[in-house]
């Protein structure tokens, strides 16, 4: 497996696969790997001739309030969970490989960025001003060195998916994105990076938000279609522990992310985030 | 020479042409071509394996009080004028080619889109709110279709090539842009496919703005680096014909297009827009 640092040195290897007729599989990660991330890297390591993962750090994609520093970066770790999965390429540049000097503290204020608009403002966007702007800015850069033919998005972070594959249609790159289904611990719990920083206490209480979303599917299989009583159901289960704060509950079109006041038939999914203590979680199930 | 309509065909070709090892040269252009369209086309036969021309009429870079409907095509015309050069393939798509359904009215309000943050603020960002996104964006997605080596831009433009070279930079785009020099006729006007709908008088007072230009050079090669005087003499020249009304006149660092408040050894640059009768004009010189 190939560690590789520089955008020039993965654009040659990308190049030089491309025209060997190879497709190229990629998964982005910031690290911290999990059951999560590793399903991806399984789906594109089977899927595609050559396989690639990042591991980047984003700085864009992460508020001055938010845990950049002391996001987790057990790089080492890292390379040999997916060396085992059979990765052939690593591509892991430091900040100022992709945002140049001072690249760890870059905005992208006075930056070329890329936005999804209308997308971008809803949810995650509204809560984490920057933030879905920062994610798609980042994995267009990491498309245009990479190259891949195809690339694995977890559904955990739906938002971020429909980000991403919105922006992939309208500025026409040439790839396929394939979603992958969120990777749960037994108990529910959707795997997460953060995750690692929550209490034994914190971590029982982070269940709700997994037993709230299982709780909506079950009111709507039963028939609810009044998204305003299946909001207050879900509501009431992350009520029952003080340490979840609820920031948002929604049940919206799972293609427009805009808020359904009924189903009617069309796909359906359930956003939820929260804090639970210090950290902050989200996590989405499809209603229909 | 092939014309080329989708965004298909047009990566295939592009894709035989890397892989086989040839460079590509690509100029962009909204087809009503030109002696300056000509010499950057010309640099890029020059200077590439392979030469492609694309013409297509950019709804998203037009305000809605803008030209659009009545900008010139004269399509086949455009693509004479390209055999002549030697040009290889002319993409020119339809608007739901580039944009989907609704193409031709397309706004990038609920899509993806590439800003240049900072640089597409000034001069005709404030004047034309829109603009430079609608040219980011669509440069974007040609790139990604045209998978050019190399990009010819004219230094009329001379924002839209600074923002189009920050664009590159910034978001990894594996390709490098080449500034041309303007071309002008005779008498000094910058060649430009709205020249066309000056009146014959018009014309004549358009000349005022090369002329400025040319006024604030001289002034600053007899050493006066004071850019409020320079503007001042050249606000003056200007005034000369009732028809010619000065939007911006501004001295600006080359680079950054910051104003400047004196000259002070920089790369300097003097840009200005006008609107002369009906139409609007805009052109800019080195000061240095």
């Amino acid at each position: 497996m190939k560690i590789i640092n520089t955008p020039r040195e993965m654009r040659a290897l990308s190049q030089e696969w491309r025209c060997a007729g190879e497709s190229i599989g990629f998964v982005p990660t910031m690290g911290a790997l999990h059951e999560g991330h590793l399903s991806l890297a399984q789906a594109a390591r089977r899927e595609c001739n050559k396989f690639v993962a990042s591991i980047f750090v984003n700085p864009t994609q992460f508020g001055p309030d938010e845990d950049f520093a002391e996001y987790a970066r057990p790089f080492e770790r890292d390379c040999a969970l997916l060396e085992e999965v059979g990765c052939d390429a690593v591509f892991a540049p430091a900040p100022q490989d992709i945002y140049g000097a001072g690249g760890s503290t870059a905005s992208l204020g006075a930056r070329a960025f890329v936005e999804v608009g209308g997308l971008s403002e809803l949810w995650e966007g509204a809560t984490r001003p920057g933030h879905l702007r920062g994610v798609a800015t980042v994995v267009a850069i990491l498309f245009n060195v990479v190259r891949p033919t195809r690339a694995y998005f977890g559904e955990k972070d739906f938002q971020q998916l429909k980000v991403v594959e919105q922006m992939v249609h309208d500025l026409h790159f040439d790839l396929q994105i394939v979603p992958c289904e969120t990777v749960r611990d037994a108990d529910g719990l959707a795997m997460s990076s953060r995750n690692a920083r929550l209490s034994p206490a914190e971590r029982q209480a982070a269940l709700l938000l997994s037993r709230a979303l299982r709780a909506g599917v079950e009111m709507a299989h039963s028939g609810e279609c009044d998204t305003t009583k299946l909001g207050a159901a879900m509501q009431a289960v992350c009520s029952e522990h003080p340490a979840v704060e609820v920031q948002y509950i929604a049940v919206v079109d799972a293609q427009t992310l805009a808020t359904l006041p009924a189903l009617d038939g069309r796909p359906a999914r359930t956003l939820i985030a929260a804090r639970v203590g210090s950290v902050r979680l989200i996590d989405n199930v499809p209603l229909n």
